[in-house]
């Protein structure tokens, strides 16, 4: 008999070689039909493995990312059967589990080309083999065997994967007329998968490297109920409507321009607009919590870099270094702003007296991405970080960090993103060589960023293992309104850099002293913020930060002049308002400017014009009556107000 | 005979071969006594060259450039000549006269130094050698002739420079003992030198390049009168006093980090907030006028300005550009901000009735100087462009000038630096061909600068040939405390850019039209600007620039908490202020926070304590009385809205 222990501590005893699907079915029926992959001793692992010695146990549900990773990675094999079957002889390189569903990119061969007009095909193909419940069936294999088998086959990507390996670690899957070279997991048979759809094709580099041949890549995602993939179809049109690259176009927030160059976003007017709206109020904030703000140029010498050690990280694989006509001059665009800020510190000596000494800057940095990888805003060449440095005390961390939690609620609480969790990443303990900085000073900062947490009633997960080698820190994750995570919010100690720049302090007792730097970011990146901002919101932004806040829609031309006087007393009084004069149908410039998302529509005719007033209309609600105009600006004030008070 | 034509119409006869000082002499002896060069026929000539035919003549008073020139060109070959005096087998580099004063790169050899030690011994001898009266013999020579004499005096460097010169075109000067070869014009003698001052010395390499030998450059000044040497040394100390790098330093306003790079300003606290000041109040105004903002990267690829023509000006001799891991990408640090906004222009299409468009941006460019021509924040390698572009119809010319030179009187009635002139630069007729754009744009927008800065009252001189190739401008000249003139806003038409980019709009005949571009900054950059407006302020900036607006001075520790309620009302009610609660005396910390150049400074102790006000003084001024703290929020806002609103 084996012991199993399982999650909440309790140990029960099986029979040697039991698997782990066994064990749920003992545990409940249904149970067993609910889960699909199995963690034992740490490792994930099959279902139908057999356990032969004690172990922990964890069973995972759908919830569970392990689950859908199996799932998923059976849908691909799935998939591939099917096409196997539907072209036979095409060739197979790589066909993971994803984020959302899976894909298998393929070689189709023959000049057959697969599109999405091949999809139903293929879908009722890999339903008919789902339904006939084929078994997953896992074997190892000698590298020689493997090799063989896919030669034999004419899979040319495959033996050049298995060339690569080691022999002894190979396994192949079979399932129906499949095999596959994979190490799994997978589930025990297709008989889950109920809810089927192919959703895209894309052309892709073999491995990646565009000298290769250009494989046809097919996305799809399964589920074992066909309502969960009704929602999911659902809450992808909800995303792509909210995409922020499609919002970005329509608003006229952002363009990019082949020729300034891919990841390099151009902010247009509202967009600049909307960008300012965060730095000034956030500009605000810092500066009633104590920050001063600093402006620094966006390129140093190599030097700098090789002092602070990003040269080492940024230096080859990035944006290259920049020569000048000087000989043995070279600058890199800056990577982060923290050297730069390390070298005001420097400027001017310190006392403890001053420290904490809170420096801010809205730094824009740059970091080289694979064009393949970017995206709209999210993952961008240049992005513009809300970066500060706390330098202070070691005794201080712990302040530093409550008043950074605290800024942090307050933010999220503004921008209407206020559904977020934190993860603490703590050193390993068993292998505290590998970390900079004394003990001392590490248990005195992990102890304040668990209370500082926990003070500011903070719902986190601490992570043993996952501190950079520099320093704890703690990261935020917030929620969105389709429920997908960002990792927002950052806080970092770092012990690192204040000893490569030698920065020190006086210390109380006349001696010089290492101060502590600690990190942190908000938003992180000013582009991808926005870009959740904008998803999250479809484009409906709270008042505060609408780059427009009002249109002023005169019924037809003879209005145009009050519209004019209305516009200038609406902008001088810090309302940005813009005005729509075509010479249009008012019903069709109400639906243009909804369209718009501008929050609050001003109709004037006759009536208005005659007692000073506004038809006032909220965007998205309708009507809101009449007012005079002076009326309406205290109006939008009072709820900007309530928007960034609190 | 021959006709002599004066600048002011007005023709004489004379006989063949007189010479501009003789008809000096013959208009009035006191005359020829103040003139120092002529100008015959469009050419700077000495004094006492003879006149051969009709010709134009114009004498130079000290007033003139080209006299004063003349006469510092002078006085460096009679430093030259006390030097080979007190130095004898001195070698000589060159000796120009610049723009205040001379200088001369001389190699003592024989191991010897020269230092400020030495200058009264050099002073004494010029001073002897001028009362003597040498006359400046002009000759011309023979490469060979010229060759020969330096090589036997052995004066290497100046034999190096005769091998690179044509045959037929050399000339040398004597006066006493000494030869040197140089074109001239000189003084007709040495007499009118009677005031003279060696400034600095400072080592500079032969050429300008590092691989050659460093030589030893002695600057000095000369006047025809001593109280003109007086007013030039007070003048020169209060620039001292005045300089924006030791003020900056003093004040904290910004450094400079040697890892960083040279002419890479980094704004500190201070710096930073003055300028942000200066960017939210252009801001405001921008908007009030129409202006629209964006934001660009600091990077474009290297195609785009290719596109722009600047990548021929920018690409080799500057900051060279940046390749990535991609094959093929090159992406170059911005040298200006057109090409960006060009490109933002692109992305959206645009109707007659939209234009005027006015695209600004704060944008930050990078350009490559000379590490030696760096000078604090007036000469930088990065700086921000207060940088604007109209994008207009050819008709909207004149008003789009005019909106702009009434923008520029504004905001440099804000700063006050309110005496300036401007030049209007114009095409060259006879060569049409070399400009781009056609003949009726061109005389469109070269009428509508005319008309436009007329209009607006602004004093300027109209140049013909001194136009861009692309368009006609309008450049401003400010004046500063110190007399000093800087050329700060700019206001250029451009028809190249709209065709290099493609540029259109439509027509109300609903064709595609090309627009006028006109680029305009007022500061110019942000960086000269306030090196410019430190230097004219002396560091004590109008209240509504200056970063921080009062200090608060508690008598003694025990008003510390009243202090710190106070700083928290006043920074609420954005009145940027500090605390100084340092340990010591109430003089002392009035006399050093006064050096600080903070506008007010607020004392508190026990009566202000009890009554809830504050002892106001005001910066250089004294005691202003007391007041509650709330009075004196309002008077402060109250000075801010006298200096801003006009």
């Amino acid at each position: 008999m084996i012991k199993i222990t399982f999650p909440d501590g309790s140990v029960k005893e099986y029979r040697s070689g039991i698997s782990s699907l066994e064990i749920a079915e003992q545990i409940s029926p249904r149970l067993a039909k609910e889960v699909y992959a199995a963690t034992v001793n740490n490792e994930i692992v099959d279902l139908t493995r057999p356990i032969n010695q004690d172990a922990t146990l964890k069973l995972h549900k759908w919830e569970d990312e392990a689950a859908r990773h199996a799932f998923w990675h059976s849908s691909a094999h799935l998939m591939a059967e099917a096409l196997e079957l539907l072209y036979p002889g095409i060739k197979f390189g790589i066909g993971p589990a994803i984020e959302s569903g899976f894909y298998y990119d393929v070689d189709p061969g023959d000049g057959r080309v697969i599109t999405e007009e091949n999809f139903p095909a293929i879908e009722n193909k890999m339903r008919e083999l789902a339904s006939g419940n084929q078994q997953f069936i896992k074997r190892n294999a000698s590298k020689k065997e493997a090799a063989e088998l896919f030669t034999k086959k004419g899979d040319q990507y495959k033996t050049e994967l298995i060339s690569e390996l080691e022999d002894g670690t190979i396994s192949l899957y079979t399932q129906g007329s499949f095999t596959d070279l994979c190490r799994g997991p997978h589930l025990p048979s297709t008989e889950p998968i109920k809810a089927i759809k192919l959703l895209s094709v894309a052309g892709a580099y073999w491995r990646g490297n565009e000298k290769n041949r250009m494989l046809t890549r097919i996305y799809g995602i399964t589920f074992p109920k066909q309502k969960m993939l009704d929602d999911y179809l659902i809450f992808l049109e909800e995303a792509r409507r909210r995409d922020h690259r499609r919002i970005g176009k329509e608003l006229e927030l952002f363009t990019f321009s082949q020729q300034v160059g891919m990841g390099l976003p151009l902010w247009m007017p509202r967009g600049a607009e909307l960008r300012q709206n965060l730095i000034d109020f956030m500009t605000v904030v810092l500066k009633k919590r104590g920050y001063v703000i600093v402006a620094t140029p966006h390129i140093g010498g190599v030097s700098l870099y090789k002092t602070s050690g990003h040269y080492e990280k940024y230096g080859k694989d990035s944006f290259r270094p920049i020569s000048t006509p000087q000989e043995g001059e070279f600058f890199m665009l800056k990577p982060m702003n923290c050297p730069h800020h390390c070298e005001i510190f420097n400027a001017t000596p310190h006392s403890y007296k001053e420290l904490p000494l809170r420096m801010a800057e809205f730094g824009t940095v740059y970091r080289y991405e694979q064009s393949g990888e970017l995206h709209g805003l999210t993952r961008v060449r240049s992005f513009t970080q809300d970066d500060a440095h706390h330098f202070c005390r070691p005794d201080q961390v712990k302040e530093e960090f409550i008043s950074i939690i605290d800024l942090v609620q307050f933010i999220f609480k503004a921008v209407k993103l206020d559904d977020f969790t934190a993860q603490i990443s703590l050193r390993d303990r068993s292998t505290k060589e590998k970390y900079i900085g004394s003990d001392e000073n590490w248990e005195l900062a992990e102890k304040a960023i668990i209370e500082a947490a926990g003070e500011k009633g903070l719902e986190t997960a601490v992570v043993p293992g996952e501190a950079a080698f520099y320093g704890p820190k703690l990261d935020f994750m917030v929620k969105d309104a389709l429920g997908r995570k960002w990792q927002l919010g950052t806080i970092q100690v770092d012990y690192n850099m204040p000893e490569r720049f030698n920065l020190t302090y006086n210390g109380s007792d006349n001696q010089k002293h290492r101060p502590v730097m600690i990190h942190r970011a908000i938003f992180g990146s000013l582009e991808r913020f926005i870009a959740v901002l904008i998803e999250n919101t479809a484009g409906k932004f709270p008042l505060w930060l609408a780059p427009d806040k009002a249109v002023i829609l005169p019924i037809s031309e003879k209005f145009n002049d009050y519209a004019a006087k209305i516009l200038d007393f609406l902008n001088n009084s810090d309302i940005c308002t813009r005005i729509d004069d075509r010479n249009e149908k008012i019903g069709k410039k109400i639906r243009d400017n909804e369209l718009k998302r501008i929050p609050y529509l001003l109709i004037i005719g006759e009536k208005e014009a005659g007692n000073g007033t506004v038809s006032v209309r909220r965007q998205g609600e309708g009507d809101k009556g009449s007012m005079k105009v002076e009326e309406f600006a205290e109006f939008v004030a009072k709820e900007i107000a309530r928007e960034t008070t609190f």
